[in-house]
């Protein structure tokens, strides 16, 4: 258990590959020994993320050009932070060196090659790694990231939309047709990147939907609620820009599988749901279920890997409503990363996450 | 035309209050002639709102006690900014002195005092006015207003969910049943109170649902889809608080009356939707109709009584998205009230508001 | 009194630009014939401004390449809202085709081409033309303005410290020397750029200071609390960068000339400093002057081209503190610049600004 | 160093309370066995704060009504977390009961009653405890902290004030007169309580100063001033709110003690200051001093117990510039009351701070 694990980070500059170098600097079992960033090459941690200056290592550790050779012979797990399509040309060669790679991008999340070009506009840059890559949502596919070699991590707003729903369509007490989801994100979700949409100016004092109704994420969620189904489901989801630095708040608009006609099928229901998140999660470090009248809030999971569920019956309507909060770029996308990381190298789920 | 009116405002000291001084204070028809709180009475307007102080106005006009006998003698127009359950005691001596009374409280919204007391939790306070109100909603009730004496000037969320609907639904192009209306509200909704939630700590930073999923709201919303439906509306609805003071974004999910099975079936669904908010709102000065890309954002209705207002058809699921952005105290509130107040008056329906 | 003048915008496309373009539409003796930009040309105002989308000229109004022959056929009055050096290139032509012109740029807000070149590290574009413009400060310099043909429009962080420091150094009530200014900033102020410095993350939950010691707005406060104390002035000026879109907060450290002893010494020094600013402010529409416990709050301000000002004696340190908070794009920039053209045209001077 | 210490919190429902909840959590040396709150007795602090709710103590700790004499039977280090006047009440007995205390209220940071009356306006409710207590800024009072029994943790602003001045002081290269600091505070300063002026919507998109020329604060940082200087020293102090959570940004205008005259004079004074700085703190864990460039944002201490550091010299004004970052919550109040703890347990200083 003492063992620490070499990791690199290539992609390291931006908000994912921020978080995974803070997860990563204060992992007990991880050493951190390369990050890469053509921007940034040259400079130490230090220099470019003074939050994390205090760590002695910040201040001797430097960015370096990404060269796959180099890093496969100092790092056993590469994690990559990099915008689709160029997370495969480097998860490609370090495979082949040897390296177990935990990807960051969207590049090894759909199992289909025709939906990865129907949604991401190109081919597939290597589509004979798909089945191999396992989709690195723990909660769900503890058992496969044991032993994987190539992790795909999942996206932000899928992980606020699956983890609430896959329990209750597994055990088919929610329809798998009409589902809808709300997402709210907050603007960290967009990436640092230059772009008059995102200055401080034209999101604060905003709140405003976009990419409707068509989102990128939509492919990998569909692909996980058909597989938890199993049959064919189409989501609706509109996601929302909201003036905070993190977070995602989710609200999931579902229809119980069987009516209920009065206060009595609806305890029933209650049951069921209560019963059916308890068996699937009331084990998991960090998913917290809300009770009584909790509902969950950002402020609540921003800076953790926990994300927050509660639910609540509507007699009025007669749905489902699942609402849900994390912080999109830990438990969103980098914390979920160390997460698999622990499990990849039987470490505890919780090292450096808790 | 170039006739004033003498208004007066009961409750001038929370936001919306605020917002109709700002308003009234700048009206080229009106002359406000009292303010009344009983926490500042006393006091001029420019020292409890300092933003306002360089009106000359500002510095003499003092808020008094409320008292209906004396604001008869002075207003004609009588606007009420009071909690639900207070404003109806000032509207009946109002009414009777023969002052108009345009309230922005819930208390006139609906018809039944049975829903009121079902979602207000007490007996109507003057049930015998409710078939005397009208519903402020200027867009669908102008006839109604011109010759109103008692106003019910509509909620923030009511607003921002039956603009967009309500031509929808009476032209029979959406399914009235199955509606789901989720809204997203700044804090100056929860009203000007020393309340720990909404301390700027506890708000900024954070994303959070609340009364669901049966906000008060519902009730003068289902109130008006039924009447323009024509059967009765049962309508999902989760409001969602956002670290903004001002704004509300309201994403609608709705069915299709008819099925689009081809491109070329939506396409005509599409030029159907068109043409009836064109029909509906065309000529509108406060309703945005978006075209092209754009999506309604709040920040470019913030300050303004505009409402914008734009859809997508989604082929994937069939579904109709409507999404709508309005200032939750202008046109949610004050600025409505105003636009009630001109059509009331013979006044052009923009004096004060552009 | 109701004659129009034409005028136009260059570089309308920035902050300071589109609030020009929001007064100018609006004000009830200006007829806006033209607004410029490069990047925006062949889009309409409402287009690129969708607030201002329902002021009917705003459907119409298209943005074209500046183009200093055709603008002077056009308008009377121009506007330039462009970089400095860059506004120089047009204000020589205009001036030539017998226009007059307000820039807001720091091009001819100085005196002197070494100290032009000192700080803004290049040779002045058109030296020739810095003694004939007008500092357009109008509570300063109202008379020049009247008759001038090149109007030097303000700086916001000059605007904040110079109206709240000039008339106690022309009455000699505070030393010249030792003059420290700290200035908080909304976000604004750093313009509409792609920029990562400027991301909204990067400044929400963010204070910080910026330009220390030598930022480019102190050459002309130096040059104008120089000119009012008859003495050379060198100023210590921090910028600091708020999380606030809009807003400048200054806070003045000033030595009384005469050094106060004793209660009553201080007693008296307070019905001078009293007496000061009621003969230099007491009548402008623009300035509040505070009372009472009342000290500026940038949310008072915002949205108006006014500017509050409150001052503390300190028994204990013998200091004089002034404050002063105003809008960095109103006062600070396009109100001012509106306030000047008012000035000019012979319109009253709160002419589209109340 | 694997022993652990038994503490308690006395008034952990504010946001210093809840942040040395988050840190005696966590802390590997410190077992949190009570937490008391009159408002939350009964329940646990996960409900209180679902922040912590992951954490498997957080589950079954309860608040309890303070009781010293339980509290004593249960804790060997108590930490305070009251309101000053009220702290006083519960050290008196613990400290007789055997406890150590660490007191985050200013009730025992005055050496002099006589002061404490005139900033706190009621007689000192312990003045015999006043010549035990030590100032618990471990950087300056580290050999005091190991030996104490009674530690006064120092204020939010005197923390980002004390910390760049007393090096500079002690060391004879600033003038002890003249020295202003301005300060800027985000909101959750102002404490956990239900006020208008502290609502989301007073505090957005606002800035002001306030309770200026006289703070509390002053006392104590004046104390410690003098005693550094050696003569007595009076502070010009502002401080702002800002609309951020956290952190607190300080300037200090400082006079060198020896004025420089040119450039190889200033030269050797910056040299003379870094060398200060670097014997004072250059091994300091907690203490970043910036090169370079670089200046301090509130954003990379946030969540951390460290400061930044950075100072200018200006050639034009011949004054020094020192900035300051702190966290006000942690490096302000929490955490260096927890980094006191360390040094008084004998456990590495940096033990559950990083």
């Amino acid at each position: 258990m003492n063992k620490t694990v070499k990791v690199a980070i290539v992609g390291a500059s931006g908000y994912s590959g921020e978080e995974l170098v803070n997860l990563l600097l204060h992992h007990p079992h991880a050493e951190l020994v390369a990050v890469t960033s053509r921007q940034q090459a040259g400079q130490t941690v230090a220099q470019i993320f003074p939050k994390f200056a205090s760590h002695p290592r910040a201040k001797t550790l430097r960015f370096v050009e990404p060269n796959a050779e180099l890093l496969a012979t100092q790092a056993q797990v590469v994690f990559l932070a990099l915008p689709h399509g160029v997370a495969a040309e480097f998860a490609v060669p370090l495979l082949k060196l040897g390296c177990q790679v935990i990807d960051l991008s969207a590049d090894f999340r759909l199992r289909s090659p025709a939906t990865y070009k129907e949604f991401y506009a190109h081919d597939h840059p290597a589509p004979e790694l798909l089945a191999k890559a396992v989709y690195g949502l723990p909660e769900i596919y503890r058992n496969e990231i044991k032993t994987a070699t190539l992790i795909a991590s999942p996206g932000c707003y899928p992980t606020s939309i699956l983890l609430p729903t896959l329990p209750l369509l597994r055990a088919g007490l929610i329809k798998p047709h009409g589902i809808i989801a709300d997402s709210l994100s907050g603007v960290s979700g967009a990436g640092r990147k230059a772009d008059l949409d995102y200055l401080f100016v034209e999101c604060n004092e905003s709140v405003r939907p976009y990419g409707v109704p068509k989102h990128r994420h939509l492919s990998e969620i569909e692909q996980e609620l058909t597989k938890a189904a199993g049959s064919e489901v189409t989501l609706q989801f509109t996601p929302h820009l909201i003036p905070v630095n993190r977070g995602i708040l989710t609200t999931l608009y579902l229809a119980p599988a069987k009516h209920f006609a009065n206060a009595a099928e609806m305890e029933t229901l209650a049951k069921q749901i209560t019963a059916c998140y308890q068996a699937a999660y009331g084990n998991e470090p960090f998913i917290r279920l809300l009770d009584g009248n909790a509902l969950p809030d950002t402020k609540n999971v921003v800076g953790t890997n926990c994300i927050e569920i509660a639910w609540r019956l509507d007699p009025r309507t007669g749905r489902l409503i699942v609402m849900s909060a994390e912080d999109n770029i830990v438990k969103g996308a980098s914390g979920q990363a160390v997460q698999s990381f622990n499990i990849l190298c039987g470490f505890p789920e919780t090292a450096g996450l808790i």
